[in-house]
């Protein structure tokens, strides 16, 4: 038998379920689910995303097999709908939709009006009428030849030329010749010229005819939809997205409903939450007489779908609350329905024709991180999911929106604002604006922060709204393109600002008869939908309550612990606040740079520029007070937690003066001419610095220094612990290869640990960041009593990537996928991974209770943290900010491995 | 039962035997089996090596129980000999002398005469008589006060202030009183008061007194004995040798007999064949009424021991063949019985003691390479050893010498010899002329090459005859310090070459009247002993047929190919002499450096500064002539043998021109300013360039250079099979990290042969030179035919060490033993080792038979080939040079496994 490829769904007989989605995509699975339920589906089936990949493999042809069964399913949907596709007398007309497996908004193609043709329209027309049938005529041939004939097949026109723009011009042309201002007011003599223009111009610019056969349409609709996968922007999308390009995208086949048949039909797209707040409200938008996708361009601004989530775009407009009571029941009884039986929030598409509402679409709803947490935590105390899932619903990379920097409101309250729209990305952004998506990238490469401003936006935007700092549409509602793509990333968006004149060609946008050029700073307020034409300040926003509570029920089930990676009090405290539970990376050098650190650093230079042993010690001893004064400090703020402080790692010549003025000062301190200060610093250039005299070498060749850090430690130590407190200090040894470096440097430990005298431990532990460090994991676990991996070393090694050398090959590697994501992003886990496991195993398999953790950049982000727990780290160490969102990430890894509940 | 400690040997009872030198060191084990053997072995007994590393670990103390052991061994000793030690009537005397399980000649500490003290000084006088007992007693108080009671206690005196120093100051100022000559000159008299004195002395300069018992006297030089194990000399030596600090020395007491008790004594060395040229002639030298020091040392010019052996320097001097015949026939038939025992050359000490013949050492002799190999062949011929046994009696390293440059005959015949000495080191060296071991350490380290000339050399000068590449000495034998050290390593040296007369003070030698300066370039034969004050070209010594014989033989057991890395037919035609059967590692690059290379380099240049795509493509195509010529070229000369080229390398930045001049003319050809030259350059510029755009990641950015490579190589192939050749390309990816590198190339490399044609088929590998690349070995092996080790990166990348800037720590690493070698000389086999069988491992576990080869320049390396051979490597590449040597350590690594004759 065949592999079954086709899947039908209706009223009976439904062949496929909501947990099919890997098959049927998001959209199919969850069609044949409400089926199921006995929501009222239009009847049709699913060509499958295994299919896909046979198509688009092999030579982009349909089998006899699945023909066949494309022709059965086919049959079960006309039996259903009453109707017979290609019919003369009732014919049924159908839709052909992507659904891949993971959303992909507008990023695939759709069809609509598939089956209309010489045929087929007489029997259409006895059916609505003559009018409607010729719109939806001219519809299908625009859309078909754009996106059939011409995408499809890989045309690709000069800028203007291709056919959708040439349809348009005319019938713009002949709106124009008329005097009419909107589409309605073509008649049906207008649309049938239309339509007869159209198929004379599809054929003059494509070389072939539009097809009259409904058959013909049927196969080329889906032909397009699964070539469609492998579009430019699918493709860029999923790069973004990190989606593998071998899940393919399914084609949904469905029955034709109009929400364009008249006054009785409408058409809405709805969320059974506040996707932007987490309100436990019934929030949508529909339009009278529209297709849907009039809805999601924003073309019309769309009417509230109830009267308690109107607001200030809205409010005036009538709700279907309101207009339709019966049906908005109908719809809100549905959503009742839907919640309880997929347990979360839900995003559907609905039509309503002629009286009759149908359900086009239904998945678990996009929500900014805000409104994540406000579900999680409403639908726990609803009792609809428990906690380990309520933990589960937030990912990790939506805290970060939380954790968005928001307006300073003493300010905001002082500021104009000039125009609003509506809140469809929450928090504040700053920054000048521009008006396309390549100069957005670009602004963004300059290291500009920008502001993207557009009529409305579109999947060609993609890139330029990756790089905005925030957004700004004249047009759409809340689940209009830009709106839904914002919130997917959370970022600051603001849409539907009607009050917004954009002029593209002079890069000016004219607000409240004020016009503003291109660079002009801006300002938003993402979470209330306001705009300011001035910089206001930004600050952080985790006070909420919500918040705190939501990250208590995390950490009830987290078993890793997280620390971060902080160099001062300072830093320590901000961590503090995001739950860190120690630093597990205080980096020695850091005390050099930056503000305030003039009189340590010259001390620094000093040393590293001594002629001997003599000017060396003396400039270490000056040294010292700033040393211990540093650790000291940060050991205090942490009080009873532990510290990792690790010995200086960077090779001396970073911290050579470059500046003459710098050098001057420095000749003059050490009595000897600019020259010499220039020689000195020359002898230790390196070829390589990156696996040069660093860390440990430097630690074992200079032990004057080693040992002055070291002393640093236990003095501040034994201080503190006098003035009864509680420090934890850790010593970290970096950048080592062998168990004799650790030896070596044990040798010095031991002797300051003499010399300062007093009962105080201090672990003594390593750093893992070379790759011999971790084949070799279990001899250094003879020596270290703790391991924390360096990941951004061990990339590099491992690899033999420099990370400032990389750009020079890394974007044309991601491109062609020689690498699936740049690896000092998120861990390799195929590559530095194995290191990494091999690392703790081999260390355990010395030391039983050997405490691991990771120090490197990878540590605050949540597929690394997801890794670090399954390879069994004792912690993660992230920078002070991203402290919530490993918390969180180790949360999720630990309930996904069954693991929770161990720690507290 | 405690540990034992303690072992006999002599006449009756010898507990060891010679399998036991791990613990009675090689010195002990073959003690006790000559005295099995029923050689005359004086009686004594050896403490363990086991017994030196708990006296030096724990408090340098005897305990109880090996105090016990050593009474019972010592009464054993005594009952033997018919004496007894400390007795006032019939007293024994004894040595303690060092042996270690490898041989370290010199490195350690003797003391002989132990035993003599007030109380049994008059017993031994009336046994001998009163001068000879003075004068050991003034010898027994030199060398126990310098050894025992200052070197063993650390003490470490002024330049000049040392005991041995200061006694020999009052010796001499004694002679000068009595206006003696020679110490023979000294009455009884003279010695008594001169033990008076020295005794007096030791007081004073080390405040305690000359031991005056005898148990003292033996446990202090036991102690000695022990301690010298971690003298200076001693680690340096074993640094340079990779003997382990753990194997410890053995301690032997033996009873003292005396070569120096008149005319019918003697004493002397001798080798059971030639050791500098493997002749199979009894070869030694003798001194009468002498101590074993005076023979090695050097002090006085020794006399032959036979006949047939006599030389230029002591052709005067009487044998002991012609002396003392019926002992001479004695020591002859002890020197066929130890052959036929031990079955090698060996390395002999006796002492005559008024007529009677006492065996004191044997061992297995070293030998030069040349030796090493005749006496090989000749033992086999004899049937002495069996093929397996003479292919491992020749060391790989030592082939270097057999390879080692000799002078060019014709030129030496025009040339004046200035001097003659003693053939001490075969080949030829040609250097600069230094008088001390620091200036040759000095000189090396700028990069000359210099000839050592020193009086004698002794243990101190160890660093310095490493360092130069000749050594020449005015006095000592063929058994001279000089002479020994020089054969270990297969240095070109020329002892006892009485007629040069060094004044150190001047930094001069005096040859014949004429004063030669140091830096004066001198010419040494150290095959024929011949010195030059001039110049002579040196050429090599390959075409020796005793050699290519051997070379046969040890292929019939080598199981491992040999490849040789080289980049041009001229390269490619040395090691093919050499034995390699193909190149493992043709360079791409190296046509573009050295001689000849200009205008392909000038072309190169074009093409990494050009501005676009089209300048780049003409550059690529100007440049295809040179790359394809070079290839076809050393295709052709290594016609049926594979020949591995590798895709082009290194940074392109390492082309960039830094000249002026070239500058200029690149700007004229380029039509552009030099500004700008300099502007693309700096662009190419890195930090870290040995992990940066280098290899693939540069050629699939510039994929026009891979691609015109690719074709070079497929064009010449069948060009040349059109010819009637048979060339045998393979195609080498460098410094993948990701199959799908591998992948991306393949698609070029497919478009490459679909353009040429024809049926040429060419296998696809890669490097392995990126720890990721071991790590995912068997992904790399889905697209790679085989694998070549690049050992230097991948060691580069493990360690996180760059090979350019390990010159700050790598000597202090070294010195510190954090590393036990240089892992750029020979396979790091604990940490890079392991990445490299897991990547055999993983990679055969997707291709069944992968070929592995190396190519990293550890391929020439015996310890690192005997790795490979245990890997499981196909084939070992490494420079020309050292292709036999490599053939070598790969016959001996399939000998010692097992496996050989799988081969042929």
């Amino acid at each position: 038998m065949a592999e079954k490829f086709v899947y039908f769904f209706g009223k009976t007989g439904t062949e496929g379920n909501k947990d099919m989605r890997n098959t049927l995509g998001g959209k199919g699975a969850n069609l044949a689910e409400m089926a199921t339920l006995g929501l009222p589906v239009p009847a049709g089936f699913t060509i499958t995303c295994e299919f896909c990949n046979v198509y688009l493999a092999e030579g982009k042809k349909f089998t006899d097999a699945v023909k066949k069964q494309i022709a059965d399913a086919l049959k079960q949907t006309e039996a259903a709908m009453g109707m017979t596709y290609g019919d003369e007398k009732n014919p049924l007309l159908v839709s052909c939709r992507s659904g891949a497996r993971a959303s992909m908004p507008g990023m695939m193609e759709t069809v609509l009006n598939v089956g209309l043709c010489s045929k087929t329209i007489p029997g259409m027309i006895a059916k609505s009428n003559e009018r409607f049938v010729y719109d939806a005529y001219r519809r299908l041939i625009m859309m078909y030849s754009d996106v059939v004939m011409e995408k499809a097949e890989d045309i690709e026109p000069e800028e203007g030329k291709g056919i959708r723009v040439q349809l348009e011009k005319i019938m713009h042309e002949l709106k124009e010749a008329k005097g009419y201002k909107s589409d309605t007011d073509m008649t049906t003599d207008d649309l049938k010229t239309l339509c007869e223009r159209f198929k004379a111009k599809v054929l003059e610019v494509l070389g072939k005819a539009f097809p009259d056969d409904a058959m013909e349409q049927l196969y080329g609709g889906i032909g397009a939809v699964f070539k469609s996968w492998n579009g430019r922007r699918a493709i860029s999308y999923r790069k973004i997205e990190s989606i593998p390009d071998d899940w393919g995208t399914a084609c949904n086949v469905q029955s034709m409903v109009f929400g364009n048949m008249g006054d009785t039909s409408a058409t809405g797209v709805a969320f059974s939450r506040n996707p932007a707040t987490g309100d436990n409200k019934f929030y949508g938008e529909w339009l009278i007489n529209a297709q849907g996708e009039d809805v999601v361009a924003g073309i019309r601004t769309p009417f509230p779908i109830n009267e308690e989530t109107k607001n200030e775009q809205n409010k005036h407009l009538p709700s279907l609350e309101t207009q339709y009571p019966a049906l908005y029941k109908e719809l809100h009884d549905i959503r009742d329905k839907l919640e309880a039986h997929f347990h979360d929030m839900q995003d559907i598409e609905f039509t309503i024709q002629e009286g009759n509402l149908y359900m086009l679409q239904c998945r678990n709803g996009k929500r900014t991180g805000t409104a994540a947490v406000v579900m999680a935590m409403d639908m726990l105390d609803e009792g609809l999911i428990d906690e380990k899932m309520a933990v589960l619903r937030v990912a990790p990379a939506q805290l970060v929106e939380l954790l968005l920097p928001v307006l300073d409101p003493k300010e905001e309250k002082k500021a104009t604002i000039i125009v609003k729209g509506l809140p469809a990305g929450p928090g504040g952004a700053v920054g000048k604006i521009v008006f396309t998506s390549e100069d957005a990238v670009a602004a963004a490469a300059r290291g500009e922060t920008v502001i993207l401003i557009r009529e409305e936006t579109n999947p060609e935007d993609i890139d330029g709204m990756r790089a905005a700092t925030g957004i700004l549409t004249a047009r759409g509602g809340m689940t209009s393109h830009a709106a839904l793509v914002a919130r997917g990333w959370g970022k600051c968006c603001i849409v539907g600002a009607s009050d917004i004149h954009i002029d593209f060609a002079a890069k000016t946008v004219k607000i409240g008869g004020k016009v503003y050029t291109e660079g002009t700073v801006f300002t938003l307020n993402g979470t209330k939908g306001c705009v300011y034409a001035q910089a206001i300040t930004t600050m952080d926003a985790s006070e909420n309550p919500r918040f705190i509570k939501f990250m208590t029920l995390a950490d009830k089930y987290r078993t890793m612990g997280v620390r971060m990676n902080a160099d001062s009090p300072a830093d320590a405290k901000v961590g503090k606040a995001f739950g860190a539970e120690g630093i597990g990376l205080f980096r020695t050098e850091h005390m050099f740079y930056g503000k305030g650190s003039d009189e340590a650093l010259f001390i620094l230079r000093k040393m590293i520029l001594a002629k001997d042993d003599a000017e060396l010690q003396k400039a270490v001893n000056e040294l010292f007070p700033f040393v211990k004064k540093s650790i000291k400090g940060t050991l205090e703020e942490m009080d009873g937690m532990p510290v990792t402080v690790r010995l200086l790692d960077p090779p001396l010549h970073e911290f050579v003066p470059q500046g003459e003025e710098q050098q001057k000062n420095l000749a003059n301190a050490l009595g000897i001419t600019i020259a010499e200060i220039q020689k000195r610093g020359e002898l230790l250039h390196e070829v390589n610095p990156m696996m040069g005299h660093r860390g440990i070498r430097l630690g074992l060749t200079n032990t004057a220094v080693t040992k002055m850090t070291i002393k640093a430690i236990f003095e501040a130590s034994k201080e503190l612990k006098a003035a009864g407190k509680n420090p934890k200090a850790e010593i970290m040894v970096p950048v080592t290869c062998s168990v004799n470096e650790l030896k070596e440097a044990k040798k010095l430990y031991n002797a300051v640990k003499a010399e300062v005298g007093g009962d105080i431990t201090i672990p003594y532990g390593t750093m893992i960041e070379i790759p011999r460090a971790c084949l070799l994991a279990d001899e250094m676990a003879q020596e270290a009593e703790f391991f924390s991996f360096g990941t951004n070393d061990l990339t590099q090694m491992t690899f033999g990537f420099s990370r400032d050398d990389i750009g020079g090959f890394l974007p044309e590697y991601l491109d062609k996928k020689v690498l699936k994501a740049d690896p000092f992003q998120t861990i390799d886990q195929e590559g530095v991974g194995q290191l990494i496991q091999m690392a703790v195993q081999k260390g355990r398999s010395t030391r039983d209770h050997l405490k691991v953790g990771i120090c490197g950049e990878q540590g605050g982000d949540p597929a690394s943290v997801e890794f670090c727990f399954k390879a069994g780290l004792t912690y993660v160490s992230c920078s002070p900010f991203r402290v919530a969102i490993a918390r969180l990430a180790a949360a999720h890894a630990a309930i996904k491995a069954g693991q929770c509940g161990c720690k507290k």
